[in-house]
């Protein structure tokens, strides 16, 4: 490997976070893919370790939760649900400040050096307390901060403005194929999977690439 | 050097920009130092050619000028005026199409890899314009594009909420030597730059650093 | 046609204007096509008369105002420049006020039912000087008014958030045409036209149609 | 009835949801009328079946019962009690995902062309959760999306903005009738009701006409 | 006078301003009337030397010039027209530094104790550029900062927001007073003055008095 | 004591509620210490009667009711903990309309001429909670209601931007004071206190005065 080609792998968002931790924190099975599933890619194949924080599985535990476990496999992420006691549980089955002690326990343990999560834009309240809950954390330590794309199975117009994009180009089929994991969700409802890669594709040019990911930037420190 | 530290070393924010151009825009002498100083030095200590443009010197041509040659030199980085005709200019001399074209020039002779000027929240109308002519020339090509602190001699309360943390606890003293180099701005006029040394220690400290510089992210293209 | 074609027709969104004038104010050729060319040959086949005002031909006046010219037919709408001196003329040659001027005459000889124009988060200063010059038009009579998406030839990242989505499913390609027929923009430049049809695409499935076109909106009186 | 005055009504406001159903969506009883009695009006009167959803009736079952069902036939609505177990009940009495599915429940079944709620600047909690439950029945499939004033028996000053104005000069009697039938609200608490005539009036000098209502736009498809 | 009233009066708005300087600035004749007319005259009533600068007479001078004269006399105000060489001048003819420095000169010779001018948010460019210009005037010198209602002669929705809110229910009179004195601007263009009227009376319910009006707190020392 | 000293002292901010009754609240102990300490002290001093209500204590009650005791006395103020069993509680114990209610009491008892609480951005839900408590609770009464700077004990990130500034350049060593008080959650756990005096500092710069507390204005009165 070149010099000039070491360099530029070396500055790469990727090696950024290669060798350390990074959290991706999603209300439920299928919302970090759908948001960064190729940010997930990238980073685990770069050398971080990546752990997907599933705050709950509200419905069909068995399928969802083998599901997750599938997607995560696929994007070469670790797999974690909050609350978990071997069934379905609702993120409003506890109190917010027992949601946010759940993630000052997992930020304590890996002492992430990025943690992704939903922005506190979305069409889903518990999209929302997730968020909130990770705002929270930030008091525990230092990390990058960054939150996602509005999540959903089915299209709607949410306000979102991304300030970063992650290039996947490479790491688009991975993504999609990751996606295609939660059958339940898409598949079995008979829903198209092909506006996630069109999305990234119209993101990507924007930023003058081939697929990309949007990101709202809420603590970045350039160090 | 052992290999954690050359990791860490080239994922750090100046390695990004290590061999390639970073251009910074300010209205007048002393703006980039007060806004930026800080980071500029970081990064020409890294490797990276800096080049702050000036849009113009609106008064006291020679004094002016000399003032921001020195600063410049104290930061490591290269000096342009774009309105000048050897004597004192304003960026309403010009039509905006004009500055525009003035940056776009410097856009394509550089090829910057990042592009840092005033926000669109200011308290100068002459700043406000920079900005918007940078937002223009980023039609021309891809760079990250990052807008800083607003920038004033008197302290006066100005809306703005950075997303990024520059450190510069490494840097803090060139800056604010840079910034005392504008003598005429300051020494002669009384006025104490405590203030943007204290600023940058409590902006430090909201990310766990000594001293920083905060930035707004307009455009992050992490790939 | 049955009776419920009959109503579901009458009450479209084309209906509304029918027999009545929509003003469509750009700042230069090209701009109203890549916003609303959809939406304005939409209106025009269901019976409203439609005026685009280009603000001025910055640049090649004599192909760029053939090129209006021919993509105005395709549209289906009549074409007026307002700084039209018979030569190229930018918006910043003229005072603010006298832009308002040119704009007051054309919105009191016309009568438009609506004004649909740029938005106030645009990357080009023209596009903001004719958006604000629009809103100052509306002290003259009521009409709606709508913003579009920003508009540029080569994809960068402009914050707009649409509330409102008109379905060009039927007109698409009159409007790629339209597009296409700046050829000294586009063809001429290389400029690859496929992320205005996916944009539009990517529009209509966030609203459960093929295709559409986004707008902010300004003022809308439901009678 | 001339061709003119057929069009002109025609492609009103109200006729757009003629043999339509339109579902308005209050926290408590009382809300909608104050936001939306006169536009109620006139899409009942235009052949529109208007159902209204009170969310909750959290005090005097009996008395706030009886005048909401009242005030739904001054208007020409229908009138249902989402948490109704023929007494009392909060809205925080179930979780919020409850609220959804219940919202849920009414969209799939009157399958509504438009929805009509709270904005999400309120100043009652109750206000905001009824607006992020009909924000999430978005996802099950399209309607026009719009959000009232905030509302409140005694004026205190609430952040809100309107885009769209329906004229209710011929229903602002009925608004009137409708507000004063909540009795327990109003009358029996010698709170007077001039303040809502007058904001009607207000608005709707700032668009032309005699009365009028303010419409925040969530999600319109012009088709 | 009791013990009691006199120190509600001490302690009221007025007094904060007694035996100082109040300096309210607006484009053309007619604008501080339209905003503040009402506070105007308490603070003069209360001891406050209040001038009133008028950027420019845009047209009709004579005419204009004299009703201006005539409206601050009711207000018991001082008049000032900044652009003012005996005859009609627009805003844009001078560059915006030139106006900063006009109202520069203004803020050196009066120090003022607070300065009232247009928002940012404004229907008219002219409106923009002199509130544009006060902000910069921040920087001379310590001064209470507000921004008053955007100002029409025929209404039209603009967004603006108050968060002070003036009691002018003993000077409204006075207020619709000093607007009936721009005759040419009103009764000879056969404009209905009640809107005026009624919008005080609308904000002063908002906060429990008879008639207020509206102001944006840009910048507030409580000391 | 001179006229001038007099008529300076009366129309001061503390001179406003002089007499009268100010309440503040905040969700924990320690928090309206950090946000407004300086302001209370200040107005306590000037006769007003100022009572800080505590929503909740979550944790170690014995310990952190004496530290708000100790801390309340220290200040001039009453102390009031709303959600008081004699034990720890959290504010997600009881329903948001209680702790409405609960506020909607104190109010009622009260009286106050002002409010001041947590702001709408926040990094801790519970915040946010009595902040829209507070919110409501404007409909009783009319209040001059303001919001404090993000409260924390360890520094992060949140947006605010305030807009009134406090003068505390006489009580910053009471605040200081009032904060240590705190001990179990500043000195028991090493926390220094020096960012709170310099952001007081800096504030205090940004308006021409050594230290000052930040505000938004939420509704303020000027009679």
């Amino acid at each position: 490997m070149s010099k000039v080609e070491e360099t530029t792998l070396a500055r790469s968002f990727p090696a950024r976070y290669a060798g350390r931790t990074v959290l991706a924190v999603g209300a439920h099975p299928d919302d970090v893919e759908l948001g960064i599933g190729g940010t997930l890619a990238r980073l685990s194949r770069a050398g971080a370790r990546v752990v997907i924080a599933v705050a709950s599985v509200p419905s069909h535990y068995g399928t969802r939760r083998k599901e997750a476990e599938a997607s995560a496999k696929i994007l070469g992420c670790e797999l974690r649900v909050l609350l978990d006691g071997g069934g379905c549980q609702r993120i409003e089955d506890v109190k917010h400040y027992q949601l946010v002690g759940m993630l000052d326990d997992v930020v304590r343990e890996l002492g992430p050096a990025a943690v992704l999560t939903h922005s506190a834009s979305e069409m889903h309240s518990d999209h929302i307390s997730v968020h909130n809950a990770c705002v929270s954390t930030q008091r525990l330590r230092y990390f990058d901060f960054f939150a996602f794309n509005p999540t959903m199975c089915r299209p709607m117009p949410v306000p979102f403005y991304p300030r970063a994009y992650v290039d996947i180009s490479e790491t688009i089929e991975v993504k999609m194929h990751a996606i295609a994991a939660h059958e339940s969700q898409f598949a079995n409802r008979g829903i198209d999977l092909a506006i996630f890669r069109d999305t990234a594709h119209l993101m990507g040019r924007l930023v003058g690439v081939q697929y990309a990911e949007g990101l709202d930037v809420g603590r970045l420190l350039l160090n």
